[in-house]
């Protein structure tokens, strides 16, 4: 099956050299074409509930994707798409925009800005502006509005009754006028959407933003769901987690696995960093009643290793929607006051100071996560980064198709470190597992990825 | 408390003479304000999940408003509104339009019009002007678009695998970029905006339309949601059914009581009218596999009464929300072609014909309901015309406020007639007392409204 | 010739009945199809500068339009329109508005108002409602808005230099994103119209209005411009002026004819009436300077017969178009406050009065003419009365094909009075002939419509 | 005075990076910070009509401009503006926009591209593909819309009658929907917007574009109109003559000077170019019948050194403003054809061939000039690309800053060549002088800025 398909959303023309690069027959750029086509599959793949990417892009292996010049600009060809993203035979108009977010976003990252010499990336200031830069492109960075943009963070694993209570903090968030910002995916990444999409149309509020921030290694496990309005693909998972928080003016955390820990854990040792000590940036854990133990089994670990001072940077919320929205909405004027007061962007937090731990792209391998320095006696902001890697490569082994082909080869990951924060480590872990937050629910059972090394 | 409101949506400022005689103190007309006052505190109301009118108007006697004049248009007074039509102290948008709507329609009716002595209202072509009149100076009849709305209609008080389904056959609708007019109130009426309203989001589709139509003695017991867009309040039942046949391009039947029996009857014995033979109007009538016994003795009733003539217009879909969509979606083509061949507009189907029987008010008393004439030795659409006059003063009799009263005093409204009618009529109603069609749940049991006259 | 036109604008779709009663061959409203043909010739005839109604209609008397229902409403159908209304064979888009303008005011005003029994016609209060809803019904009357709409009247038959001058106040007008309204037709009332839309071009504002009030007996005479974006018929003349007065929120008076002249009496009688005396109204009278001798003997005139008190109420500019701009401008202010103290809406100034006199309409006949009370001792108020009537009688005379008729059988009307201000009037009658500013260049030599009675 | 200004237009914020590199105290670009300055300060000298760049620059020498980070974006401060961009103390909204289309052209062009080392500026696809992307990020490559952009040349020196003939001739356009892009300033760059602007307005057409092409040597001298709704500063002479042709689908001529000539000298020596034998490129030139000797001396000038072949690209139109906009409308179907055919984009004329003399900058020097290739034995398109340079020059030496400078420094450019092709250029230029179109009137007498070498 063969369709072509029209620009939608915020894509302009691509000049003829672009289209060149992008070609599957261009010499030098075979994995700039893998690496659309395989975004372009994920997206097309919305709402296909598998998690592991490998299988998505083994059940596809006949897709291809061809960026034709027409005379009103570009056309999409695509060759044997997953039949979903239609609907009677016409693709759903918001996968059609992402198809063209993801155009927009590889040929930038990889034509403008990669070929370029100006940005140092080993240096923080140009890592930051690459950020900005993406996230301009995109048309993310809307000058002149004020600061409502809630994060939503949480498992694309969970179960109904926190999928219906994410929608009801959504709900409660879209009455207050506040827009969502989420990493796409099923679960806690969609409900707050959904439930935001009917609160905003009960307000008739006609400036609702559903953004979702992904990038290439997870976007085939968590493709964005149609309702995602402005979709970005962020080249790395760390570009990723800094344009969360730049953009971001608050954050609420559902229950989730080691992703979710990952972000928490990201947020917790920046906000820690001495020079963010002013920065105002509401952060509410929150769920049903029936996921209380969850919130303080994550409560107890942070406190245990990031001590007491970590535990002040957010709240628990418990079985309270309206609350939750409350204590956001709350917190908007404060944000502003701040950011006026030192000139700072409403739509991107430039004075965020973000540590080069937080911000060089980690690549779990068995050698990396080996080495991994997870100590209780390092000050709380560096052991929140160590630990924060470490949760990074539990995902990528569980998800990501790299880490599962690795995983694949040499077997788990040994995660080593001292003996007590080990113990705790694995704790927390196997709640997860327990809770089943590590996959997807229908499949086969948890094989974990990881391995606590023995402790001497 | 009091607060002021400001006009919103499609209300224009008002003259001084109108401003006048809304006023509480006017000496004429007593009755107008009380009709705009219950009115207005019905769509305040939305949310609040009780279904007798009466208790309503008891529980909030202390209510007020006035009609105030501004520089910038009028302004509404409320004292001591319901509070949940707030958050956080603001009224949602939503509830906003519907004060606005709810005065744009009783001034209209009650000082355009009913001054008139253009419009003689025992004559039907005058009665279909007089719909048409309300609904255009309400902004529904949108010149030039195509035909896309489908009626929705169904109980007010469905179970949750009921309301989800209804969701999800607003969802296929919304994805098909068709548009969703109901009666307002809870349950199947809120079901298919909410799903439609995540179809249309994933279409990104921006002319979507959640009409409610409602009338003055059914908004208390069903009030609008604030998903609702557009809401016209038609003068009583008879218009209200008009408006949905004449603006509706398809209709959807989920399960419900007696009200929704009405409505199926009503449609039935139009389309059996002779001169609609060539009409073009698909009815679905929908339920998950758990109602499919609902349907089905629905179905066996109307074959039993009306015959297998009136089984043919329309189709039962069980468990499959995408084909309901599609079926609805399918026919719209030939709609447009018979308008367009009669000359008829899109947006108003004035070639319909409708019997008088079913344009004159049924005032459901003690009197009429015992009167119906209820034998199967009567021509199909006479007969469809009278069980719907009998379903009708069930409604009343279960949540009107006059119906209520009336019972109160008066006892169970007796129902008689032929005895083999009256047998699969009780059977009927019995099963939807069984299945709690018949009030929401959480109240107290329900005690029947009326009584099959013993067969002699 | 036929063409087939679609609603442009604000036209909803019509009932049967209405459709009924424009039909030509509607059997008791044959007068009112006449109207309705004569107003939509005018209105095709756009551009062409006669101004003589009766040659326009003589001209076009193969000329026919009916009203037709189609699926997406209604449509026009021309037999034998005026070529120039086209472009390549496609109505220019601003002449097909104004053809649904003309169709909406003469529905509006003929059955709904006209039928109806409510509006006593002999009451002013009546008759200001009768004048807001019909501006209302129109869209004219916008809620929210802040004070911005400058009336401009002058003639319709000025010099290049004029002209140019009047364009050149419309742009600063437009840059001080002021609106403007007049009376439709060429000259003076168009050149502020095409400035203001350069003005608004360069400050982006997108919420231009080009308001045209006209009334069926001139319309032909002084047909709207396609630059016209509201165009409203009022139903004659008085209510035209009425119209102007509440709606505007200041007032520029170019150079002009006897037209002009009943406009500044009109609104200077008003302006002195004693409850009017708090009143903010800016007027300014201005024209470049080779045209201030005009306004010299204008001013000469006014203060010889309506006194001192008359000339405070307004001021001459002469040769400073942003100047006229800035008084208009720093007018806004006061007017908006007054408004607001008086909970008067922006949009429509009710609180403001115009005795009876104003308001009944004034037909002018050989017998009203002669019997006008026109004598210099009785209060200001009355005399302004008097006079704008004269005047009005003159412009009949001019430009209306009634009038026009009417002196064809009759000769010139006679117009007598005090002796004094016969000489005044004649000598300002005088310089307007002197001036060509009593018909459009081109014609024939100007032949008075009316002659001083020779005193006794 | 100092006034700081906002965001208006398609203003994204800037990068912390950006902000930097345009500050005046930045190290390492000083000259940057020339560049932006002096193109921000002739966009404030909208509507003062001088035509000396270098005038302008002294008369401000205290003007500063600094970009600011504030929380809703970037803010301007004007440090000693012209006054006339201002309107009771509020910058014109125009004007506004305009600054910071130069401020994102001045970043685009000196910050992303110029770094980067993509693009071989002396490779003919390289310079095609940064106008391109230049054009895109200013959002005047439009996908989806469909031929309508009409390119008017012509004099920024020119008489009211050739004036008024260019503003009928741009209402003829904007009643035909055709949009209008010209090289911004005074005289027939302006006439046409103006023009089109009413015919927009008469036929409500929402999607006008008044599109400016300038560069930085050139927009001192024609600073654009407030009413230009699209500016962009194209990096030099060449690229902004290639953005005309690929952007415009048809070209309007009017009467005008030095540049006018190496306008049309452009286009005829691009569409002579053999690849481009099949390019449908509508070509009128057009004026006033008082104009006619004009346009017979332009078009025999051509005749007689690039032949007959050249004259069949153009036809002349005399005093026909509707002739002239039927003209471009009736060739629209066939561009769009034209490029529908070739898989060409409607808003970029990709398939032009563009030969690299008319493409690599030509720097107006004594010495470059000096050495022409001005000879009448070489083809026609060669001939037209020497000629196009040598009026490029005299252009530069009549109103270009620097071009003035060296004029003043060392004389008179002596152009040589071909005795029978001097002859002829001298005759058309000494016509420009006597028609006054070399300069602005109101200033000196017109010194000429070069010489013809005298004939051995």
């Amino acid at each position: 099956m063969i369709t072509h398909i029209s620009p939608a959303g915020s894509m302009d023309l691509l000049s003829q050299l672009e289209v060149e690069r992008l070609k599957k027959t261009a010499t030098n750029d075979r994995d700039l074409y893998q690496l659309y086509r395989n975004c372009t599959l994920a997206v097309l793949n919305s709402g296909s509930h598998t998690d592991n990417s490998k299988e998505l892009l083994d059940k596809y292996q006949s897709f291809d994707v061809n960026v034709l010049s027409r005379e009103r600009g570009i056309k999409l060809e695509l060759i044997n798409p997953p039949e979903h993203a239609f609907v009677d035979g016409e693709i759903i108009k918001g996968i059609q925009e992402h198809l063209f977010s993801v155009l927009r976003d590889i040929v930038y990252v990889n034509m403008h800005l990669a070929d370029s010499q100006r940005l140092n990336l080993t240096n923080s200031t140009h890592i930051t502006n690459l950020v900005f830069g993406i996230l301009r492109n995109a048309g993310t960075i809307i000058p002149g509005i004020t600061p409502n943009l809630v994060v939503c963070w949480g498992g694309h694993s969970i179960n109904p009754i926190e999928y219906q209570y994410t929608r009801e903090v959504g709900n409660e968030l879209g009455l207050r006028e506040l827009n969502v910002c989420t990493g796409c995916g099923p679960g806690a990444m969609e409900g707050p959407m959904k439930g935001a999409a009917i609160g905003h149309a009960k307000q008739r509020y006609t400036e609702q933003r559903y953004l979702g921030l992904t990038e290439p290694s997870i976007i085939a496990a968590e493709p964005p769901n149609p309702i995602v309005n402005e979709l970005v693909i962020m080249p790395d998972i760390e570009k990723r987690l800094e344009a969360f928080v730049r953009l971001g003016h608050g954050i609420v955390i559902f229950p989730g696995g080691p992703g979710t820990a990952e972000e928490l854990l990201y947020i917790l040792g920046i906000m820690m960093h001495p020079e963010n000590i002013d920065q105002p940036m509401p952060i509410v854990l929150t769920g049903p009643k029936e996921s209380e133990a969850y919130f303080r089994s994550i409560d107890e670990f942070i406190g245990e290793t990031l001590g007491a001072e970590a535990q002040k940077h957010y709240q628990i919320v418990i079985d309270d929607p309206a609350k939750v929205a409350r204590v956001l909405k709350q917190a908007m004027p404060q944000v502003r006051e701040h950011r006026k007061i030192h000139g700072d962007a409403y739509s991107f937090n430039w004075s965020l100071t973000i540590a080069p731990e937080f911000q060089m792209p980690f690549e779990p391998t068995h050698e990396s996560m080996a080495a991994l320095d997870l100590h209780l006696d390092q000050p709380a902001d560096k052991l929140a980064a160590a630990l924060r890697q470490a949760f990074s490569g539990i995902v990528a082994g569980n998800v990501k198709a790299e880490g599962i082909r690795e995983i694949e080869k040499h077997g788990p990951f040994i995660i080593d470190g001292d003996a007590r924060l080990m113990l705790k480590m694995d704790k927390l872990l196997r709640d997860f597992v327990d809770q089943h937050r590590m996959k997807l629910p229908g499949g086969s059972d948890y094989v974990p990825c990881y391995k606590i090394a023995p402790q001497s």
